[in-house]
């Protein structure tokens, strides 16, 4: 029989060791785990860009444990949680947003513990590695079978601190939406779904054209099945297969330059 | 008892969610598969690299399920197809020429099957990523015990895409050969083995002299053992560890900028 | 009942498909085992390095067979070993010293062995590639059962290759330390503990004034909970957390370029 499976994403950059050091606590207490990086090269102190990659990427892992460790806060007052959620995972990390929009995704909140139980530990708890001493043991413990109550005190889920995404409205004629994610080459994750454009203009097809409105500025261009039906640094709305959503893109370039995006802008869309 | 051994190699990029994302779907399937990352560094929609890589890898893989991410015509008419070969081994990905080298290299294929097959498939598929929603699963089916019959409609090997490599071959006293893989460093792994040019000299040592030509250009260089041998700047041949065979360097410098060498160009080595 | 543990540490580059070849070579041989990346990106022949990031990870990881590869002079005399250690380990890997300060922190060496025995190596050894060809099969034989002895001849642990370190001492009211590792940033992690500076000031809180003495140079500096206390620029003693003991760093800079550090330079450090 496989072993209880745990993801596990970081900050850590994907040449450091503290991640193998994470794994070695985490195999200590439960040998058996199936342990998946999801990625160690969420920007340092990302909180948003991990929530976002998180939410992103659960619909596909297996039901489990998943461990987060981007903790700006590590050292401070902030609190350390483990929930429980509908579709019967458990996520464990800073209580610092980066948790909830995967823990909603997976149907909500069920129950939500503080890590107040030292016992769950390791023996020697640093000030600045909370990945290493609280988080990953606790984790390992959750996913070998130890109580979910153990992790600590109950807490009200209602004032966890959120990690509000902006979403996507149709009104007037128009999508209102924004950017939950900018990747490395500068594609513009937008809120909402293709579908949602669909709506607008009855059916998509490649050189559907739109208006696509950040700040004062509107600039027209079309959606595109792929970058290669427009011209290298021509702008385009396309289906962000990596994130399966609605995405603004430039072929060869940068949307969040061009259009001067960062997370949580907003954007409108209107057929054109 | 061990569970089934899948290799796994994408061009996603070592950073991206994306491989994690096609674990989850293959861990769902088959829980207790050793899934071995052979790299997801392959340059950008490179086939030729991929075929390569996995190639000069394949001989030292467990027997197993190997799984090749290299897509860049997801969304056309492109088949996806499984292989059975010689040694009991299995691949699966697209029909673009990157897993046939390794294929042929493991005593070449008994059976193809093009993936038509949508029961072993995810129930939702993207018209973008058949990695997590096709490739994947398809995989972890075979991988997990699934006939291999099941993947889809029989189809002849020999129309499958091919992706030829340059061949060595001694002639009037030179050795024909080519270029087989670049790597980042410029290293140019040529077709053939040491014993190639061995067999030209009687007995290869540090310094043995070689002419190399390159289109009309011919340059004198040595046979050398390791790189510290020669000056920085100057070129040599060695025997290239990583992918076992016959290679062509400048030590501390780029052989592929400075003889103008990509893969598949024509290389005539003589003793000088 | 889980497998056998593996960690695994390399200068091979993580986008290398030489890991993969090596974790191929090792699960033939012990199908079970669970084999831990620590890193792979190493610098290339980066001996020293590799002797630190391994023994400030080995606390944290599980009893098991440590496996590195690290190895500049591959073709040469140096001798591959075993090593078997107090805590229950054992070690594999080329020796040239990287093995030995983890050896040494989990109880010293038990007994020591050349690899000599080709029965635990591939069949066919290359002079270039011993990681696959050697260590990674006599790592797994280890792993899965085969009985140290059989990793060939008993030498003699105090002829090993040494790897040393500086180390802190307390004298006339001041720490004289050295660098034991510089990493990514410039960071500089120091011999000692901060237990060590707090015993020259009594307690250690942001803002305690030291000097900090390298050459004839002396700057004075604070120590400080974490980086953000000082501006951009500005230098200071801090715990460093990865690698669990005493740091000199500049916050947003590079504490190396800075005070011109490297492994092994002197640095003494006095209440200021």
């Amino acid at each position: 029989m496989a072993g209880p499976f745990i993801s596990f994403m970081t900050d850590f950059g994907g040449a450091a060791t503290a991640p193998a050091v994470c794994r070695g606590v985490m195999l200590d207490v439960a040998p058996a785990a199936r342990i998946v990086d999801l990625t160690h090269d969420v920007r340092p102190f990302a909180v948003r860009d991990g929530g976002f990659l998180l939410w992103s990427a659960i619909p596909y892992l297996p039901v489990g444990v998943h461990l987060v460790v981007i903790d700006p806060g590590v050292g401070t007052e902030r609190r350390g949680v483990a929930l429980w959620v509908a579709r019967g995972d458990m996520f464990v990390g800073p209580d610092n947003g980066v948790l909830r929009p995967a823990a909603e995704r997976l149907g909500g909140i069920v129950e939500a513990r503080a890590l107040t139980n030292p016992r769950l530990w390791r023996n020697e708890v640093s000030s600045t590695f909370h990945g290493r001493d609280v988080f990953a043991p606790v984790a390992a413990h959750l996913a070998s079978g130890t109580a979910f109550g153990e992790a600590g005190d109950v807490i009200d889920a209602a004032e966890l601190v959120p990690l509000p995404f902006p979403t996507a409205t149709l009104a007037d004629g128009a999508l209102e939406t924004g950017v939950l994610f900018v990747d490395t080459f500068g594609n513009c994750r937008l809120a909402g779904d293709v579908d949602d454009l669909a709506a607008l203009v009855g059916e998509l097809e490649s050189g559907t054209p739109f208006a696509v409105r950040v700040g004062l500025d509107e600039t027209t261009l079309t959606w595109e099945p792929t970058f290669g039906r427009v011209p290298p640094g021509t702008p385009l709305l396309y289906r962000d297969a990596d994130y399966a959503g609605l995405g603004l893109a430039v072929n060869q370039g940068s949307a969040a330059e061009r259009f001067g995006l960062a997370a949580d802008a907003p954007v409108r869309i209107r057929p054109a």
